[in-house]
């Protein structure tokens, strides 16, 4: 008598009857592709209700269904703690992930966190073209979950990175699809800068900020960079200055009304149209302030958790606008641009002319408990939850 | 020995020699105007300092040039009490009046006050070829200084008024080029609004708010209409409901978040694309909140000393976008397409399709003492600050 007539037979429910089917049909395909081991599961950072993340990530594991013809399984190599996971699972962000029992074998309705991340391509369905195994790729769209071990992913899921591993590694490829294409689609949307024009920006040590101020410098902006003070300011003025920023200033530094007129004498007859916020509050309106006439001000981030304050006088005698900047909205609007933005990104990072954010890796591989996966992961999460001090946490699979 | 030659015997000032022969000929040149008669002196509301308006504003008496070919003199019919104009004397305004002696025949710099007016031509130069005696006209710039009994004007400072005093009266001519034309340019400057679409305002009941109202039912648009709450509220409800206001809250009915989703049953399927924003503080942000997505914020006015303040979460995932609006930068840069959209709001007066706003006049006659003068205008100025009830204060010359 096979396990699933046994099942049927003891009367076990219909979701229990097709847990342990995909159980036993998952142990029966374990593979070895090349060194690595897949053992048919997916391990998957959950959640079954909005909070606090590290209270209700939990990890979770279940049986991947059987390839189709039209189907991939993918093993991800690394996906990053972006802000917008953490406002997903705190239930605040307008894209709510599906909520799913049967597939992921789950009692239970269970969301998988994390929207970017990279994967090897390890098996293909006989109808799959455009991918083969040992192909790399990263996430056409937000809402797969990339926060575990393995999937089966469809080819329309997915955008190859046309580079060797070589030439990208799995971490940078995880991070250039959403901070660089956010600040190279801002630089360009709102106002048509030119070589020697200047942009001023908050939060200039995020990813976004950094990817701002190193595109800004290659496209010969101007950047004036605004970060909160901090102990090691010297080092991290030092730093982004290596990556191209012009100025630089603490956030106390730029609400100082004397700066104003030097910032005026650095922009001298140039314009200042263009600024990038992150933060919200009072250095949002400062650089609000410091906008040439007519100038646009956007907003993709509020990490200050306060809203945008503009006096009145601004709008009407300055003429400023201001604007939001969501890359999903404009990514699923024009798929084959992010695309072509995308490479692009990618080539400049295997130039050298992009840099890597810096990142701290939190390292899973296949020999850890399933208490030391979680515990690993949440270390993250802690770590981003902390300030992290500008490093992009990353979950890393080895 | 003339009176001049006098003076510069005895060795009086330079000025004071200007001041009085100006003096001696405008006294020559008492006319009689029909049944009109003018000094050939003009009174004027002057300021010599920035400061509180009903502190610093004075009355200036002071003889006028005589007239050149190229140049009129003009009687003042009415000119109104504008926001712009008391920012202007509190020194707030980016617009500063120009502070003059010698042509005012002042010892010390003095700007007269007001920006808008309607005038009528007393006497014209021989070069004068579009204006005759008799005809009426608005200023066609800011700055001339309207709250004055009489002036000397260039054809280049003034528009004709095509219609007769039966057809617009000069009160209605003095406040059309100002808050309509406001009106006009936001309902079709940032949203290309069609019939049935929506757009939300805060302090509906001012003169701007009363003209979107009505243009909007023109136009086949419909209005969600802000004001504050005061005891009056049915009276002031039934007035902007007689305009074509389509709907009329109190700024608390606003803030209250049962009746957002009533707001969104009244547009239904329709779109609300528009916001228009006198006010700033909270009843702007309850207006931000209540937008379509993409829709447009625009302030001109900040009614209630408070900056305007928009969640973050607005401009990412809402996609709002705002601006200010300031007529005088619109008409320097589209002199020629502020005319006709003057003289479509006149005829729209004329036709009575836009309603007159609601006035308080303070009267000027050639008879008053000078006390009586600068009390009847500063009892205006008190009104205005006092908040007038929505009715606009002007200066009425008879």
């Amino acid at each position: 008598m096979s396990a699933t007539s046994f099942l049927k037979r003891t009367g076990a429910s219909k979701l229990c009857t097709r847990v342990v089917s995909a159980a036993l049909s998952a142990r029966s395909k374990r593979i070895v592709f090349g060194r690595r081991y897949y053992s048919g599961e997916s391990k998957a950072i959950v959640f079954e209700s909005f909070g606090k993340p590290l209270e209700v990530l939990k990890l979770h594991k279940f049986p991947l269904p059987d390839l189709t013809d039209s189907t991939m399984l993918v093993k991800f190599l690394a996906a990053p703690i972006n802000p917008a996971d953490i406002n997903q699972i705190e239930g605040v962000y307008p894209l709510k992930p599906p909520f799913i029992t049967t597939e992921y074998s789950s009692s239970v309705p269970v969301a998988i966190g994390g929207n970017e991340g990279v994967v090897e391509i390890l098996q293909v369905g006989k109808g799959v073209s455009d991918f083969k195994p040992g192909d790399r790729a990263i996430m056409r769209h937000t809402l797969f979950g990339t926060w575990r071990s393995h999937a089966v992913a469809e080819e329309k899921d997915l955008t190859k990175i046309p580079f060797s591993g070589s030439e990208i590694t799995a971490v940078q490829a995880a991070t250039a699809s959403v901070n660089p294409t956010t600040a190279y689609r801002m630089l360009k949307e709102f106002v048509d800068l030119q070589p020697g024009d200047w942009f001023i920006q908050t939060g200039a040590n995020s990813g976004v900020g950094r990817a701002a101020i190193q595109l800004g410098n290659l496209w010969g902006l101007n950047s004036i960079n605004i970060v909160r003070s901090r102990p090691d300011i010297d080092e991290l003025k030092k730093d982004l200055a290596g990556l191209g920023a012009t100025k630089i200033l603490t956030e106390e530094e730029l609400a100082d009304k004397g700066f104003r007129k030097v910032i005026r004498e650095w922009i001298g007859d140039s314009k200042l149209n263009l600024g990038l916020n992150c933060t919200g509050g009072e250095s949002t309106t400062n650089i609000a302030r410091q906008l040439s006439e007519g100038g646009h001000l956007v907003t993709y981030g509020g990490m200050a958790r306060k809203p945008v304050t503009i006096p009145v006088s601004l709008f009407i005698f300055k003429d400023i606008h201001l604007h939001g900047y969501w890359l999903s909205r404009w990514s699923d609007n024009n798929p084959e641009d992010k695309e072509k933005i995308v490479v692009e990104v990618l080539n400049l990072i295997k130039e050298g002319k992009l840099k890597d954010v810096p990142v701290d890796e939190s390292v899973w591989t296949e020999s850890m408990s399933d208490e030391a996966l979680l515990d690993t992961f949440k270390s993250g999460i802690a770590t981003y939850i902390n300030g992290a001090h500008g490093r992009k946490q990353l979950l890393v699979q080895k």
